[in-house]
């Protein structure tokens, strides 16, 4: 195949003119200019990297209305919805020019050299981060800017230095196109390499799969589900040089509903969780997927809301006529499991359209069959009602990794809350309390990550300025000349206003 | 197989009791054990997990003429080195208690509400990181104590939080077996469950397989061979929820010896090169196993005075009869390499000792056969003869990841030096500069690590204090009460002395 054309989300038709799909010829190009724009691009000063970050920024908000136009005629997410997402797209890059202008992410570490020690003198040692090396991004489809193209992981490579090649979500090619554009144009206004970003697209799976086994590409940055990730990172894994794959892939994000609290105000809990549920048609890797309480009448409140909620549903147009369908399965699936009870459904949906749809189950049975745990990506929510605390903290040790957990709690349910943590901790990236878990707050102390399959690596985030962490690695010099230090080891850059550590201890200066 | 026995070095011969050997059910039993004591030991303050790993310094002290002759025994190292890196192995545990009392590890992070925030408030959030879990450790035969049962996989996983499972060496069994009595006399004395702290042995690699494969254990720590390391690796990749192991493997450690220092003094370095390459008998991870300088008569004095001294070199004990073994058959692979030319050798070796041996060949014989290339663990070397800078450089750039690279330079080679650093920075994890790579400082700045194959992790270090964040992963708090909260991002905790990111400034107090 030579040329596929966008899609139209809501109609499910074709649009736009025939675009060229990048061959696997392409692939090997694009990873040869990364990898030759490498050495220059993560040489560039602080400042001159940040600029850049800021530039993309600008370049973005340029496109105008045509980008905002793009992104909801592919991804059927309402225009506001696309606004708000370029503006956390352009947050983003302007966050990440921020951290790299302070110089944290090098991690400067200086053990001055003690020449008189006894036995042996200690050399002079020095550490920073280095940059890992060219890095490929696979764009998400669910967005199709903060989390596509320019996104949080092209923002964070770059930041870290690393030269980008990103695999565009073939659902969203020409707002793909678009943002890549205007990247490389900020390449170009900022005297850089064209191979510091090149975008490839194409509807194969062959072209993702030849990036990741380039062995130019030093890590991949991924969002989207667990078959798509696992792939990508047993590909990875088979390298003659195995590369880390950051894969955001799975999760169902269990909101626990606490006694006091459920008591204090089920039905507005219940009518608030199914705006949540609802939002961007359920297409959230943070959306509510289980629904976790103690019998009672807060739950039983609770739930008559969130069925009332439901009913009056209206089916959204999803991503893609694929994930409509993927979505319908996965219901289907659930629907058909022992225990399951459907609560509610919604207006229905169609070939593009998916409708919301609420079930439940007791501990037990959802104890007794894995299946219930599996995400279904779009509105569907499933409400476990355990007998008591220890029910609910079994089902909860059975989960599998997740990206969140959300605590609606009341004071009186902070000793219960208290003795839950350590659990939670050990099955989540991020704890929030009384919200919901479909706000990612991209920011410093965010971690969009968490233990298997969440993710790929918990020892990462994707979202937050932590994520630079993914893309770099730590370089040692031991009593190397002053002139051939990398500028920010040497002596007379002491007072740059990069903190260090000198022997261990964190100086500001 | 329900026991084995300890087998002197020396000889090869069995010597004392015979030890029981740990079954498969043993590996169950501990991993229950440590997954029951980490939320306990995890939750220790940073005063008293510190005077745990100070108090595991005193009790190895407090064994004795005991240990050193136990590690000499059984490693067939000298008492004095046995001896020095006792002090290593102590310094690095009271180093890790200093690093826990910082709190820097945690990397706390606070981003304040913003209530009024348009068009969304923003909400409260707080990182911290959180241990991963229990840690399976695995002793290294060539540091019977500083990589051992209590070496810094086992220092710094504990200080992370982390419980322990060692797999002992079954080279050193009775070394190890009273550095565990050691630790776990210090574990007692601080009244943490038995669970912090545990030790396996037994000879079959079964044992150490069933320990990565146990779902309880959440990271590895692992110094040894490329074929072990990589084995442990799959079997980490293939559980149901895969696990990081970082396995430091296989280096061959370029030394560059550039033309103005090799002018200046050729027959120094020469005689300086064989000293670090006998040293422990050649089995260090860093051991010098490739020598890359440019023709001239500086190189004819260095291979002079290196033949010099090679052909005056002794044989030494080495670990065990298999290295032996191993190292031996590693020469003879290396002698019959086509253009592999032998320069020296000294006193043949035997059956549990290896003798030195010394090649030479030419960078287009080097660039022909990648086997040239192959660590052989011992005290080999190999002299690559470039004609110029390019064939110097592609020699490098032809190299796998290593863990050091060494530059032999004076004020006249920085400009050649200043051109090499970038390649020296994307193939190894420490540059050093007029010293040898053999020595390997535990301290803050430095990096025992590097690309694959040197380490299945480049991300990492495991030596230094920066090993500790291998068994660490970030966890986000989010609008939590401050009573649930870890009392480490608690209001009230703001003045004590640790670091904290807030909003994106790092604040000291």
């Amino acid at each position: 195949m030579t040329h596929f054309t966008s899609i139209l989300a809501a109609t499910g038709e074709p649009h736009g003119e025939p675009l060229a799909v990048s061959s696997i010829e392409d692939v090997a190009k694009a990873c040869a200019a990364a990898d030759a724009a490498f050495d220059t691009y993560r040489s560039t000063t602080r400042e001159a990297r940040a600029a850049f970050l800021e530039r993309i920024a600008e370049e973005i908000l340029g496109l105008g209305d045509s980008l905002v136009e793009a992104g909801s005629n592919e991804s059927g997410l309402p225009r506001a919805r696309i606004e708000n997402e370029r503006g956390r797209t352009v947050t983003q890059l302007r966050l990440f020019a921020e951290v790299v202008r302070t110089g944290l992410w090098q991690q400067l570490r200086i053990d001055p050299a003690m020449p008189d020690r006894q036995p042996l003198p200690r050399p002079d040692l020095r550490l920073r981060m280095i940059p890992v090396g060219p890095v490929a991004v696979f764009g998400a489809s669910n967005f199709p800017l903060a989390f596509s193209t320019a996104g949080g992981d092209t923002a964070s490579a770059l930041a870290a230095g690393c030269p980008v090649v990103v695999k565009g979500h073939p659902a969203h090619p020409l707002t793909g196109a678009l943002v890549a554009q205007a990247i490389s144009k900020a390449v170009e206004e900022c005297g850089l390499p064209a191979g510091v970003f090149q975008h490839l697209v194409g509807p194969s799976n062959d072209l993702g799969a030849a990036l990741v086994q380039d062995p130019r590409i030093m890590a991949v940055g991924f969002t989207g589900s667990r078959s798509g990730g696992l792939a990508l990172a047993k590909l990875a894994q088979d390298r003659e040089v195995p590369i880390p794959v950051y894969a955001e892939m799975s999760s169902i994000n269990p909101v626990l509903l606490l006694p006091a609290a459920l008591r204090a105000r089920g039905a507005e809990l219940g009518a608030a969780f199914v705006a949540s549920l609802t939002m961007g048609a359920g297409q959230f890797c943070t959306n509510p997927g289980l629904v976790l309480a103690i019998e009672g009448e807060g739950l039983d409140a609770f739930v008559a809301a969130a069925t009332d909620a439901v009913t009056q549903a209206q089916p959204q147009v999803m991503l893609t006529a694929a994930i409509c369908a993927s979505y319908a399965k996965g219901v289907e699936t659930l629907s058909n499991l022992p225990g399951v009870e459907k609560l509610a459904q919604g207006t229905a949906g169609d070939r593009t359209r998916g409708g919301t749809i609420l079930f439940q189950t007791t501990a037990d049975a959802f104890l007794a069959n894995k299946a219930l745990a599996d995400e279904v990506f779009g509105a569907s929510s499933i409400v476990v009602r355990c007998k008591d605390e220890a029910e609910l903290t079994s089902v909860l040790k059975a989960l599998e990794g997740q990206l969140t957990a959300t605590l609606h709690m009341d004071a009186a349910d902070e000793d219960l809350a208290g003795r839950l943590l350590p659990t939670l901790e050990r099955k989540v990236g991020r704890i929030l309390a009384n919200g919901w878990p479909t706000g990612v707050e991209v920011s410093h102390a965010m971690v969009h990550g968490g233990p298997f399959p969440a993710t790929s690596d918990p020892r990462m985030t994707s979202v937050g300025t932590l994520a630079i962490d993914r893309f770099l690695r730590p370089v040692c010099y031991q009593n190397l000349a002053q002139d051939v230090l990398p500028p920010e080891l040497r002596e007379d850059a002491k007072n740059d206003g990069v903190p260090r550590l000198i022997d261990g201890t964190l100086k500001l200066t």
